[in-house]
C-alpha cells in the first residue's frame, strides 16, 4: 500500500522506542498474566478487574459504554439556537470509526422537541391523488412484502453551513456532526403507493410527522418510487425514538429535513406544497438576493475526523489519519488526502464495503515528523463528481446561505500536536 | 421474485380488508393532520406527541430506545449455570433484523464476570517464541499501520447446545441467541505479530484476558496470521465493556470462547496450551466415550426469527417470514425455507451485502391460511456445506455434547397463530 502512504514508510525503529521496547531491558518479560506490568510502561498493581469478580450476565439486559468513554456523547450548542426543543446536537464523528453510526450517538434535529410515540396508536395514512387511500398500522407495515435493510447516510443540508464564512467552531463533532450513517429495515415507498394506486396527475408526494411541529416536505413522485424507504427499524433494532419511532421516511442522498420522522400522512398531489420547511428554511439565498430552491441532493464530502481539534497527534512517528465521506449522487469511489493544504495529494486506503449513499470510510498511515500540517481530505464519486474547496463555493454561491457546505475542510497541526480549523486564503 | 414466495402470490383483496379500507367507506378520509384518526382503526384523540413539545437535544447525550421497546432485552435463565458471574444471556434475534446486531443487546458469555477495565492501565503484551517482546498501550493499538473495520458473526460454541437432546426452550432468544454480529475496528493481528518477529518454531499462540477467569486458548498460527484481528473498537464506537473494552481477540468464523476478549497477552509456542476451555470444557463428547477436540469452525447454521415461539402470527393473509445464517467456512450464499416439515422447499430472498463469516439475513414473502405449519430453514454456504437435519447429526456425533449443533430447527405454527418448538420424528 506504499502508492497510498504520503509520508515515508514505517520507521520500524522509532516504532519499537515509542511503545518502549527498543532497547534490551525491556524484552526481558516474564511469563503469565503479570508480564505486561514489568514492561517499562509504568504499571506495577495487579488490576481490580483481575483480581475480584465482575457484574453478572443479569445486571445489563440493555448495554451500555464503558465508564471511560463517557465524553463521547452528542453534544449541542446552547447559544445556536433559540430554543433546544427547535435544535440540534451533534454526533462525535471524531471519536468513531468504521462506517456505522452508533445508534445512541446519531445526532438528532427536532423542530419540536422528541416526540414519544406510542406504536399502538399511531397510524400512517397514504390519500390524495390515489385510487383506494388506504391506513396502516404498525402492524400493517410489518407485514408487507418486499422487506428489505440498507444503509444511508443522512446530512443535515446546515451541516457545516457556519463555515460558509470562515472557520468558525473547533471540532468537526461540530463542523460536520450533522451526519449519521444507519442500517434501515423498512418497506420500499413504492410498494406502499402501488398498493394505494397512484392516479396519473401525482406528480409530488407530502410526508407529514405525528410530532408537535407537523413537518412537511413536498417530495417528487420519481424519487418516491425510486429508492425512498418508510423504515421502522435501524440499526439492527427498532427505530429510535430520536430517529422518528415508530416509523420515518428515508430519502436515500436527500437533505435531512425530508426524511420525515413520525411519519403519519402521505397525500400524493400534482404540485409542491411550497411547505415553510422548503420556502423560509431550506433554501439556499444568493449573493444577489435570488434563492436556490429544492435543492434535494447532498453533493459528495468528506472530513478527516483524526486527527482534528478534539483529536490531537499525541506522539512523532507511525500515526494514522482517518476521515469519512458521502455522496448523494452515487457511492464514494476515492479520497485523496492533502498533508501540505492541497499543493500534494495521495490516494487514501478506503475500507469496508463501498455501498451507494452510504458512508465511506478511509485511512492513510503516515508518519509524523513533527512539522506543522495542513490536512484536508478531497472526496470523488462514481458521477465523478468532486468535492470543491470552499473558495470555489463561494464563488458560485456567496456566502450568505447556511446550507449544502461541501467545501474543502483544512485542519492546522501544530508542532505541538493541537489541530486548528483554519481557512487557506 | 414469484420463484421465492413458497406460497401463493399475495392476495390484494385480503391484504386491502386487513387493513381496514376494502369497503369504500374508510376511503372518504379528511385531509390533514387528523385525518389517520377518522378512517377504521380506532383512533379518536389527537395524542400527546402531537400536542406537546417534546424533550430538547440536551436531554440524551447518549440516546436509548423507546420506552415502548423495554421487553425488547437480553435474557438469561437463572437455573442454566450455578453462577450469573460465570453464565450467560441472549441476544432477543426474534425482535431484531438487518445482519447488525445492536451493541446493547449482543450477547454476553463471562467466565468471571464483566471485567470493567481502564484502558489507561490495560497492555497488551507479545511473547514467547519473538524476535522482540513488545507491550502495547492502547494508544499505540490506534496508530498501528493497517487499520481495519469488518463485520463479523461470533457464535458460542453451545449455542442451541441444550436441543441435542430434543426440542427443550421455547424461543429462538433462548434456543439460537447466543451469536451476534458486529463490525470490528481494529489491526490484523498478523501485523503486530509480524512486529514482534515470529521464530520459525512458532506454531501455536495462546490468547490470554485480564479479567478475573484469566481466559486462555490456544490457536494455531496460521489463523492467527490470516484473518484474526485485534479489535478495539464495534459498531462504530469503543468497544462494549461486555465484548471486551478495551480491546479483544476477533477470531472470524471460530467458535466465540476463543476470541479473548480483555485480551492482554499473546504468547507464541509450538504446541497448543491445553487449557482448561480446550481439554475439559468445548470438547465435544461422542457415544463411544472419545471426544472431538479443536473443533474451531463453526459450521453453517440458520434460524427462522419470525415466526417463532415469542414472536406468533397476528393474523391471516400476508405475513413476512425472516431469520438470520451465517457459516465460519465462508459466505452464505442461498437459505432455503420449507412451510411443511421439510417436504417442499423454496429458495428466501437474501437481503444485504453477502460478506464472508458475517450473518445473512433472509425474508418469504408468504400468505397465511390459517392452517398448521412446521416451518424449517436450511442455510448453505459458498464451499457447498448445506446446513444438516439434527438427526443427521445426532447419528454421527450422538447426543452427549452440548457443543456445535448446527441442526435444523422447526418451528410449529398452531392454527391460533401460537408457534411451538418441536422435533420432527
Amino acid at each position: 500500500m506504499s502508492e497510498n502512504t504520503p509520508a515515508g514508510p514505517l520507521d520500524r525503529r522509532n516504532f519499537l522506542k515509542s511503545v518502549g521496547l527498543a532497547g534490551a531491558g525491556a524484552a526481558a518479560v516474564a511469563t503469565g498474566a503479570r508480564a505486561a506490568e514489568t514492561a517499562d510502561k509504568n504499571i506495577t498493581e495487579v488490576q481490580d478487574w483481575n483480581r475480584f469478580l465482575g457484574d453478572g450476565v443479569q445486571a445489563h439486559p440493555y448495554g451500555s459504554p464503558s465508564r471511560y468513554e463517557k465524553e463521547v456523547v452528542r453534544r449541542d450548542v446552547e447559544w445556536l439556537t433559540v430554543s433546544r426543543e427547535s435544535s440540534v446536537n451533534f454526533t462525535p464523528i471524531h471519536a468513531l470509526d468504521g462506517i456505522i453510526t452508533p445508534s445512541g450517538l446519531a445526532f438528532e434535529r427536532h423542530h419540536g422537541g422528541l416526540a414519544q410515540v406510542d406504536p399502538a396508536k399511531h397510524r400512517l395514512m397514504i390519500h390524495g391523488l390515489v385510487d383506494k387511500p388506504l391506513v396502516f398500522t404498525m402492524d400493517d407495515l410489518k407485514r408487507m412484502p418486499g422487506r428489505i435493510s440498507r444503509a444511508y447516510f443522512l446530512e443535515c443540508a446546515a451541516n457545516s453551513g457556519m463555515e460558509w464564512k470562515g472557520a468558525q467552531l473547533n471540532g468537526c463533532q461540530f463542523t460536520h456532526g450533522m451526519i449519521h450513517n444507519l442500517w434501515y429495515t423498512g418497506i420500499p415507498l413504492r410498494t406502499l403507493l402501488d398498493e394505494a394506486g397512484v392516479k396519473t396527475t401525482g406528480k409530488w408526494i407530502l410526508a407529514e410527522g405525528a410530532d408537535s411541529s407537523g413537518m412537511t416536505r413536498s417530495i417528487p413522485i420519481e424519487k418516491a418510487m425510486k429508492d425512498c424507504l418508510v423504515a421502522f427499524g435501524m440499526n439492527g433494532e427498532a427505530l429510535r425514538p430520536e430517529q422518528g419511532y415508530p416509523v420515518r421516511l428515508v430519502v436515500p442522498g436527500w437533505e435531512g429535513n425530508m426524511w420525515v420522522k413520525w411519519l403519519r400522512r402521505l397525500e400524493v398531489g400534482d404540485a409542491p406544497w411550497q411547505a415553510r420547511e422548503e420556502t423560509s428554511k431550506y433554501t439556499d439565498l444568493l449573493a444577489d438576493g435570488r434563492s436556490r430552491r429544492f435543492t434535494f441532493v447532498m453533493d459528495a464530502k468528506s472530513i478527516v475526523t483524526n486527527p482534528s481539534p478534539q483529536m490531537p497527534l499525541k506522539m512523532k512517528g507511525p500515526n494514522v489519519l482517518t476521515g469519512i465521506a458521502w455522496s448523494g449522487r452515487g457511492t464514494i469511489d476515492r479520497v485523496d488526502v492533502s498533508l501540505d493544504g492541497g499543493r500534494n495529494w495521495k490516494a487514501a486506503r478506503m475500507d469496508g464495503p463501498a455501498m451507494p449513499l452510504s458512508m465511506a470510510r478511509f485511512y492513510v498511515d503516515f508518519d509524523w515528523d513533527g512539522r506543522e500540517l495542513m490536512i484536508q481530505s478531497r472526496a470523488r464519486d462514481d458521477s465523478g463528481y468532486v468535492q470543491p474547496t470552499k473558495q470555489e463555493l463561494r464563488q458560485v454561491r456567496g456566502v450568505n446561505s447556511i446550507y449544502h457546505n461541501n467545501g474543502i475542510q483544512t485542519w492546522l497541526v501544530r508542532e505541538n500536536g493541537e489541530v486548528e480549523n483554519v481557512e487557506i486564503a
